[in-house]
């Protein structure tokens, strides 16, 4: 009978695993194990520290839903997706345009929408956003697909304004498709800066932790091409207050951008214009590149 | 603004919840956050693996009830219960007997027994547990809480016999005080050993990894007493197969027992008997030593 004590005990779990089948997932379970174990000795983890843990975790496993990823939430405040995002970047062989967060609000099967279109109904003064849609030496992407999802004035998505029950309509986020010389052109409203959900369990730990628990003002891209590495991104308003200090660590510098006002290029004059082209690097044999999720492809709405 | 990448985004998010103004928190996190990101970085993990741990913690914390505790048992099979046991008996001031495992079954206020009752209704052959509660210089204590509670004859606790609305009655437990001299005794059976719950995520999991599943045949205990640290800890039956590859890790070499047939020192004659000694260690200033919880205490009926 081997002696197990507070060292043993992870070569000893780690042994029980080696049976795991699959490589991949006997490599992931393996190292998971090392670091949870090493943290928990690291700083001699009491057991009443240890129920605080299940019961956090117990609570944010409950505060999910079809319209709410309180995991993902927690992924993104602990600098995880981040994190994912960026080891993501570094695989790609070709560097395309950076990739920013999903986050917890995208949704499949946005609206298709044409060029011009505005996403949002609102009194506030829009904005056009435009550009090309290129592969990494800027040739251009015809029909590749542009997906924009924002929050409305009050700094809200649409799933966040549902009731608990009934899935609510699809706004602000829209589909365009680029034309035959890879341009798109859309209008919306520069969104508002707002606080992460601080209704849950994440939320107490932000307040915990006395940080702000602001995003900057940011409007989320998902673009892609048959053929080409799907580009999840996000471009950063520069005067938002927390452009240095994003809750979830989502902004990459080459993503920060700023209306012009009299932009000369801009294919719908009166408007404050951005002009960001998107780069997309050739497709590799992985898969997706989503670091988020649509919540309801996580718990079913009929759970 | 300064330059986020796969390296410098833990040192950015440590950075972030400096603020937090309880130095343990503040301590475990910035822990917690750089194992957590050392493992993401160590496996390379893909976007793909990442929204697949999210749904696996997303499932595990769905299958939590007022009658079970998925994340306990997550934590069971990931060896950190038994690895945060191993590192309360090591900040013992004193040494008494080992801890094990509380486990997600544990219920508090179990029927209050008078020497030698018998815990469960069972056709089957019963057993005598006895012996002494002692402090660690061997001085016996009286009145001292003996709670014990078992699986029966099909490997299920009560808490796993109710049909998901009523809390079931409690059976298969109870409580019992030792006497003027620190004695105990009661009758049981000997328990088979048995699989964990596998019809949830941490099932699958374990499935996956090619693991049986089974913990080896035990009785869990709860021994307290004013002024003594609470001892939280289960006997293990020599005899059974799995002995050596718990899949929860909870078996400690001190805490394996087999009963014996004409013990002469046996209070009641005539039945198998286990005699076992508890070492009760003083008090140390930190709070409860139950690696483990009442899972009603941590989701609540009313949910």
């Amino acid at each position: 009978m081997r002696v197990i004590d507070h060292n043993s005990i992870t070569d000893v779990a780690i042994e029980q695993m080696a049976s795991t089948p699959d490589p991949r997932l006997k490599q992931i379970m393996a190292s998971l194990v090392r670091h949870l174990h090493d943290f928990a000795r690291e700083v001699d983890l009491t057991p009443q520290e240890w129920i605080e843990g299940i019961t956090f975790l117990t609570n944010v496993g409950q505060k999910c839903t079809p319209f709410r990823q309180e995991f993902i939430l927690l992924s993104d405040t602990l600098g995880m997706s981040a994190l994912i995002n960026h080891l993501h970047d570094r695989r790609a062989t070709q560097m395309g345009t950076n990739t920013s967060l999903l986050g917890p609000f995208y949704r499949q099967n946005s609206p298709n929408m044409n060029p011009g279109d505005c996403i949002v109904k609102s009194p506030r003064q829009q904005i056009v956003i435009y550009g090309k849609v290129t592969d990494v030496d800027g040739n251009p992407i015809p029909n590749a697909s542009v997906e924009i999802w924002q929050t409305d004035e009050d700094g809200a998505y649409d799933l966040q304004k549902q009731d608990g029950v009934a899935v609510p309509e699809m706004d602000m986020r829209g589909t365009f498709h680029t034309d035959a010389n890879g341009g798109y052109y859309l209008r919306t409203v520069l969104p508002l800066g707002y606080m992460i959900p601080m209704d849950g369990p994440v939320g107490d730990m932000i307040r915990a932790q006395k940080r702000h628990g602001y995003r900057p003002s940011h409007i989320h891209f998902l673009v892609g091409a048959p053929g080409y590495r799907e580009l999840v991104t996000a471009l950063y308003a520069q005067d938002d207050e927390h452009i240095d200090s994003d809750t979830v660590f989502g902004v990459v510098e080459t993503l920060i951008v700023n209306p012009v006002k009299d932009d000369p290029n801009s294919p719908m004059k009166g408007y404050p214009a951005i002009h960001f082209d998107f780069k997309l690097a050739k497709a590799a044999a992985e898969g997706t590149g989503r670091v988020g999720a649509d919540p309801s492809q996580i718990v079913k709405a009929s759970h």
